[in-house]
């Protein structure tokens, strides 16, 4: 696959890592950049046959097959709607949009004009996310009651997350679009989001934007998605998940415990340590950063899809629903209470109520829970399904 | 310490435990239980000289010197209320009251008569808090924005609290008192608690009481406390806090990881794992329940403080608070918005706001973040004071 | 119970946290020290009544009930043998002599004396050893088959330990008779070594002694020890257990990872975590350090033994055969080979073989292995019991 | 790049799966396996043109640019040979030989015949292990003392395993072989191992061959690397690495402690857990097995270094080394001493002892350590330099 990189950045240089590291035959072609000096080193360092600061001369570069947004998210339509004029496949960096509106012009724009679009949500294509999701579909948890994924760390690496028109939004926009994809694939891409409550604050940044928020996201069938997002935590990269159903839970940690502990003085060497916040003492390093972050197994999603003629799992339509549902949670901030999610476009089904799930343990009751006693013996507690009172009693073994 | 226990059920027998296993100059003179054979059963068990189905008998034994009030919810008021009539110190478990008003009664009771009272929040007693709570108050984490507490479980194990009566709630307040006060004395039990948000939904057990909740409560200063609890958890006894500042950050887990993993196939024997969901597979005891749940330093403070005159750690007081804000959490799980704590009675300060916290990088700029690149430079981020325009730069090393 | 403390230094002074913190009943009254000014200053911290530097003045002390010897390794032996004669209970810290003859001189003169003699090996009383061990006792693994104990740590706090004399070892001595004790109580105190195999070597520090060692310890049912011991590890405390057996294993940690995390800048304060190296970055503290360590379980059975007129779990017995094996160890590590435990005194079991615990399969048959494949068949690995033939076959579901 | 498969057992499987799913330019393109029906079963799986049961068929075919050899340890050699007949390049299943003997008569052989070999150790290529051994390299560990490696589970997956001839070993041999390059990789391939202590024995599976062993490699320099095997352990693939140095330790865990905990009650699915041994229960997944488990990394290094004309990280010579170790372990569980690693060919460096590595703390003095005391006082321990002397100072402040 020809790729043109827009956006010569950290998540620039990430992407490209991974799309010139895993599948040996992707190539990126051509690369945009604002800054001259930026544009010629990114091109150099990746061996770019081509590099431009004309955003379009990029896009419309005959050997491009395929466009990688990586800029600005102020920047994210302007690019888009190039792609659409010349007809080329895009995938878009995360958030879609910087809200609702936006993501459903760029939505609309791609559909129209019958390119392929994908959204880059790495996050629900890590090595762990791939198998528990494989889990849940299964069935090994039950029904899904709850799910909750954390994003916390000490802030972004480029100057314009900070400023709150180019961002659009501080880490509810950076980090919970991560975060509310993940409960939403666990709980069901096609099961409606519907209202979201959500706590927001700058508590410690000379910002305008929030530096820490807390959310809840309802969906229609009484499953709970739960977002943590934050600017000022202090440890490195904080990235945890954990979804919880009727019949089991999982918790996944991709960054700071995954099996692979450090500890140094610090003598020995310079070595610095990836995203720590120190280089000496006890350092979590990862194995496979680029493999952990789902970056591979994103990729090459898009581009098998692409070649298949198929749209890939994370679409600009699932960057939509995201923005849809961060709007919620800053209305929420706003209003301090719980604001419906506004989707002009649902492709997902309706109606979907939280079924009742009552457990009868016999002709009058159901059953409360059953569990073993201090002293071996099993007991159970039980509602009378017409009185609805409450008895226990212990078994005889 | 002479004691009259109040209640033989399963906290009962928790607290005998600890209570005559560790300091060896306590014992349990008397034991009150409704049902005769209880009572009769743990008189044999604990070695106690008197027991009785008549409340106050026990209450009013002429040896006691302390009364344990480890009953169901609806019953502590008249308990607290017979301790007040015969003047004798009384401790009692969790939560002090089925809401606020109640909680008022008993404070009310206990100050007027003079008597020492002490609420048995063992969760702020464990090891791992009484440690981590000391870093924190030694300025470790720098000021605290953020304090989760987690409890969550596949529910209670006697039939009274599945009765929204005698409860007086559901697993917001069976947990949410324990995560309430675990937040609120990281965060400052000086600092006063403002507004809760809370859902709360009855998502898998046939009652009418709350399953599983999950809360955030405002403080003055801009802190967030949060509760996660439920009565729906497979995979054992979840208790994790998090505690979150601007100079680091504290993780604990009480029970199911405390580095001690076992895997049996279960051939071997018939042991059965404490509280584990399961008896074969890889299982996570704890090393000594009692301390690591805290109820054994928990009780030295409460005979310590006894014998010293002075008040524990954790008074009625703390118990009224901790109902007020739960009260907020219910009102706010149906009003389904942010709801004031409603406190008659604040001992704590008044007027603790959200200080400016800015750092200045030099005269113009506040310093927004530091980093190391890839690159191992140094990269600022800074924002002008007056125009507010972010910038980034690189230092050469 | 009325102690008299011989030695004030590190040890001691954990003891005395210990032993008056936990059973509120127990008392230092005396404490020994050789130098003035440091019985002194313990007498003041400890409020003991009486202070000396005259070793036979302390544990004649008419107040005294039991004889705590918290000195060097060298000095030992004369302290058990004024104990015996001013026929003192007596409890002395690890190992027990610099070697067996040592041991075996105070083994024989405590039991010629017919005093209360205890070994304090805290780590076969920490609650998790505890409670694991009880999971070993009741058959969750199965036939023991080996049992490792780690215990490094970058060097003891006191100068005579680096000295080979007064020490009598490196750490082998030191830390090996933890891990000895710990492995030989999983496999079972009443089999018998039989032979060592230890490497050791000084790759570090400027002593005599050895600075890391590694020792393998046969026992007459098959079962092996290991042992793993060094003063050269950088990290902190690092103690951990793994017992294997043929139906589970268990694995401890009861320092480094406890399920208690922190990270801090270490702007925030002064504070200095404990026997950690550092005091910035992550850190891994201990709640309750002498609950977990084991010494207020191992003060408890000490007291309630002497008491009881009972002996408690761990007597000089128990130390004299610890200095045995690690006798044969520092044989081993000159001689290359491995080494006969030579035991005077064997007071367990004899001709314990390694029993054949083969399984039948079928008549013809004994089972290898049976497994799940990758495509959910069931698949049997069978040894034909004559001819010896290894075959497969996958079973029909 | 065009492979032939030698054998489509377990490994064969693995191997394919990763040799056609990472890199999408390779393709295999001829399978070989003793039946008839394995060979045709697995061409359909994995779409290869050509399959046969003629070894030499497979090897010889014309569109064959490099042989896999994925057979039994008493096949690798024939296969070998006929590679070198038909100049083919060659990678081979670890461990190489059966012996030194037989490891060296292959290296000399594709030497001979001038062809690419490549020694497939993916355990030396996993991700964790890749960063680590460059942060050891960065020194940030300092000079290295001791590395151990542990690989343990419930025994192998075919028949021939158990069966001696064929295997030439038993667990020593089939797991011995990662454990001993991995630490032999830590200390520096270019350090001499000198001699081998082995524990090996039979302690529960019905078979010739060793299922559980232990065994420590020395070093030249001093260094010891440690390797622990078994084939009778209960609870999954256990496999871990710890690596010390002077300034430092990593332990790595690349399977059952990796971030990702399910617990599920089985209830909900027929979910089978990959290699665990019980499908309910506490689990431990791995999100993407391939490539924690090395097999990416090693085929992208051994194409890489097949297309640049260079030799792999991994070769026959290390093949080689690492079967004259082990066969050093196996003389050593036999005559119970210490054995010479005898090997003919070496190619590292000569005569590197343990060089002195003193710290001088002044003119007169080796530091022996360095320590803050309980009260936050500096401690120094020193050695007087000619008269061996050890004092403790404490630093004021």
């Amino acid at each position: 696959m020809k790729i043109a990189m827009l956006g010569s950045g950290f998540i620039g240089r990430f992407y490209a890592d991974s799309l010139q590291g895993y599948r040996s035959k992707d190539k990126i072609v051509s690369v945009y950049s604002r800054r001259e000096e930026s544009a010629r080193k990114f091109a150099e360092d990746y061996h770019c046959a081509h590099w431009t600061t004309d955003l379009e001369a990029s896009i419309a570069h005959p050997d491009v097959e395929i466009v990688c947004i990586s800029l600005p998210n102020h920047k994210h339509e302007e690019a888009v709607l190039l792609c659409c004029k010349h007809k080329k496949a895009v995938m878009t960096t995360k958030p879609l949009g910087r809200n609702g509106a936006e993501a459903k012009r760029m939505l609309e724009a791609v559909e129209n004009a019958g390119i392929f679009n994908g959204y880059l949500e790495d996050l629900v294509y890590t090595p762990k996310f791939l198998k528990a999701h494989e889990s849940v579909k299964n069935g090994a948890l039950g029904r899904i009651l709850w799910a909750k994924s954390r994003e916390t760390h000490p802030g972004p690496h480029s100057d314009w997350f900070w400023d709150l028109e180019q961002a659009g939004g501080g880490c509810i926009l950076d980090l919970g679009c991560h975060c509310v994809e993940i409960a939403r694939t666990y709980i069901g891409k096609d099961i409606k989001p519907i209202e979201v409550m959500c706590w927001a604050d700058t508590q410690v940044k000379p910002i305008e934007a929030e530096d820490h928020a807390i959310g809840l996201v309802k969906y229609e069938n009484g499953a709970i998605g739960q977002f943590e997002v934050s600017w000022t935590f202090r440890g490195g990269l904080d990235l945890r998940d954990e979804v919880m159903g009727t019949e089991g839970t999982i918790w996944t940690n991709s960054f700071l415990r995954t099996g692979f502990d450090m500890f140094t003085t610090g003598k020995g060497a310079d070595y610095i340590a990836e995203k720590a916040e120190t280089n000496s003492g006890w350092l979590f390093p990862v194995g496979d950063e680029l493999n952990e972050l789902g970056y591979n197994h994103m990729f090459m999603d898009m581009f098998n899809s692409l070649e298949a003629g198929r749209a890939p799992k994370e679409t600009f339509y699932d960057g939509y629903v995201v923005n849809c549902i961060l709007d919620a949670a800053y209305r929420s901030a706003k209003s301090k209470q719980w604001e419906p999610v506004l989707l002009d476009v649902w492709r997902g089904r309706e109606g979907v109520t939280s079924q009742s799930h009552l457990l009868s343990y016999d002709a009058d009751h159901y059953l409360v829970k059953e569990e073993m006693t201090h002293y071996g013996a099993k007991k159970i507690i039980l509602k009378h399904k017409e009185t609805g009172k409450i008895t226990e009693k212990v078994l005889s073994e």
